[in-house]
């Protein structure tokens, strides 16, 4: 049995205030020493499993061939399914819980081949309670796969195509008008959007933004506010207040240079985005964010 | 003289805002590059001793053997002392400071055997002050461990014996009431007891949960909260509200489903509990928490 | 070509909430898979060159040779230029943006030797967009550079006598009272002056220590504390109240044992401070916070 795959990348939403990482990391380092582990992020929000498909779909083409470990995982010790799913060109396997968290990247990353249900308990930690698939069945799975454990030892093979879809966010037009929302917020407020520069070019260089009139959440009645705003390729040349850059994914963001577009446009994840052409001069002003 | 250990699991209060953790571990690899450093954590809070001992102990039967190092170390460059200690089986030494913080890690580890203070000079990195022993004398100690260097080289032998014990939170039956504590609230708001469920067997599978009569804190004078909840495996099977769950780690955490019941029942860490027999059904509304 | 480097330290101001370090690090092991990268903190504040460079310089005395890599980068995209530069030594390597981030770190590793500007777009990753020149343009770099990569190949050179200079903050003596500012503040709330302890020998044993008359920031207007603080060399010879704490840099440190001096003083990174003679029984009492 030779070694097979030497990296594991791992995003969670355990956060690093607690030891829950370090522990995942030190069972997988005892069972596979040689293999390395790259942190994506742990700080996906509780609970939140779409933010987590987001950010390993937006990072799997510059994941390293090796093992995905993923745990976004509300449902762990429930009858949600803890899997494990080889893509199809073999050079590489995802691991974690059959939510929908996975589905997303591994499609990206060139769709589903051999599939697993992770039920064959020799391959897990034996432990107290069952409330730490991490540490007691995906972390030693991801480990296994690293020695060369074939993908059918870790349990029942499962038919690829019945595994829980993603959620994608696809935009859609209506009168002339591309309906959209924002997939992230990033640490710097730039709002990535749905949608990208090739689905707006029949709009122009200066695109009418409508934010806020109809938010996914429920609680707010905010007015609509509308911008007409600049397309751009950096930050730099955007100018004053907000506009629409292609940000490094290749999709729209809305961004401040050197400042914050989700504090200045009052936005956050989940808000619909509304463009269409900027048939008129459009000026609404932005309130300006109280302090917080 | 031959590599010795592989591997350095390091916890501490350092944080990673600054670049403590980072010079810490830029130090290690200068002195011993063939090493691994996995994180436990470093968001222990300031100064908290007790927190940073109770996660050492948390983490401690899932850490590889090799080199532990801990430093929450509010004393710092004062009279307490620097040390490592070799747990009874060989197979790992503890480093840190002399004030609790290992203690209870170390007997779950098998015990201490020989034990050191770190006052040979030539392990030390030369500073300009004092104020960085994790820096200076305690990362370079760790190192040279890994390295093959005795302990009995890193300075004068102490009596194990004479090590600060560490505050173990030891529950107290009264009464047929059983008296303890939240040891550990974790970011998903999960509220882990010093009580385990063989402790309580005796009170049927629904036990009576009263909350915050006694604070350990002093400045809060609320209500108690009383309630009825269920002891089951898994997040998923309390159902609505809050319930008791045999938690990873083999003991009793209050729980919420996809939520947090630090926030839904406004504890915390430290806060006392009492746990007891259901006798009649208790329906005491929990007050919802305020929005922060 | 045999590899020149081993080790990469990275800082940025990406935080740990999204992925972006966990890309560039899976950019960069792909490039160059044996190399180590030792992250010093990511946590700078967004766009914060100034805090994120002296942040470098605090750590670059301790840091391997190898490769630097910093990324806090206000002007991504735009005419600020990518650039490596030699230590004069040639021990090291600094990747980053020529904003004034690398300056005094390089000054204390012991000066520019060869600089080069990234354009050889044959060593950039071919991205979609251009906002991310950590993972398509500073990372490659590196992993090339520790791939042992000449230096020149990797763009063309440029005079590293006219890269952007840092900003030192210097202080200055006026009338026998030395005027110097906070340049850090770190997590325990320690407060990092621009003065070290030689330079107020002649003040003696207790120092005045006058905050805030002038504060660097534009909003407050808060009266001027004044306090006689002794000269200390570990946090437990401070006593209650603030001190003065010679650091683990050699810099003296506004400091409270076990507590937050920041938070006692109401001081911040950038306000002013101004050191004398104690001439009398200075006794201002500082206003204790407001709890927050």
């Amino acid at each position: 049995m030779t070694n097979k795959y030497s990296t594991i990348s791992f995003l969670s939403d355990y956060g690093t205030r607690d030891e829950f990482v370090g522990v995942v990391k030190s069972v997988i380092y005892e069972i596979a020493p040689q293999c390395r582990i790259v942190d994506l992020t742990h700080e996906i929000e509780p609970f939140d499993v779409r933010a987590g498909s987001l950010s390993l779909a937006r990072a799997v083409s510059y994941i390293a061939s090796g093992v995905v470990l993923a745990v976004v995982d509300p449902g762990v010790g429930g009858t949600r399914r803890a899997v494990a799913i080889e893509v199809l060109d073999g050079k590489g396997v995802f691991v974690g819980p059959d939510n929908g968290l996975l589905a997303m990247a591994i499609a990206l990353a060139g769709g589903a081949g051999r599939a697993v249900c992770l039920t064959n308990t020799a391959y897990h930690l034996t432990a107290p309670g069952e409330t730490f698939a991490g540490r007691d069945i995906f972390g030693p799975a991801a480990a296994h796969l690293c020695n060369g454990v074939d993908l059918a030892e870790l349990g029942e093979m499962i038919d690829p195509a019945l595994l829980l879809p993603g959620v994608v966010p696809v935009p859609r037009e209506e009168d002339g008008v591309l309906h959209g929302e924002v997939t992230w917020v990033d640490r710097f407020g730039n709002c990535q959007l749905n949608i990208g520069p090739d689905e707006i070019t029949d709009f122009g260089d200066v695109v009418r933004v409508e934010i806020g009139s109809l938010m996914s959440g429920a609680s707010s009645t905010r007015e609509p506010v509308v911008r007409a705003l600049k397309v751009v390729r950096s930050y730099g040349q955007i100018g004053s207040g907000p506009g629409l850059v292609v940000d490094s994914y290749g999709m729209l963001s809305l961004c401040v240079d050197r400042g914050s577009a989700a504090t200045e446009l009052h936005i956050g994840q989940g808000d619909l985005i509304m463009l269409s052409t900027a048939t008129e001069k459009v000026t609404t002003p932005v309130r300006l964010s109280p302090t917080r």
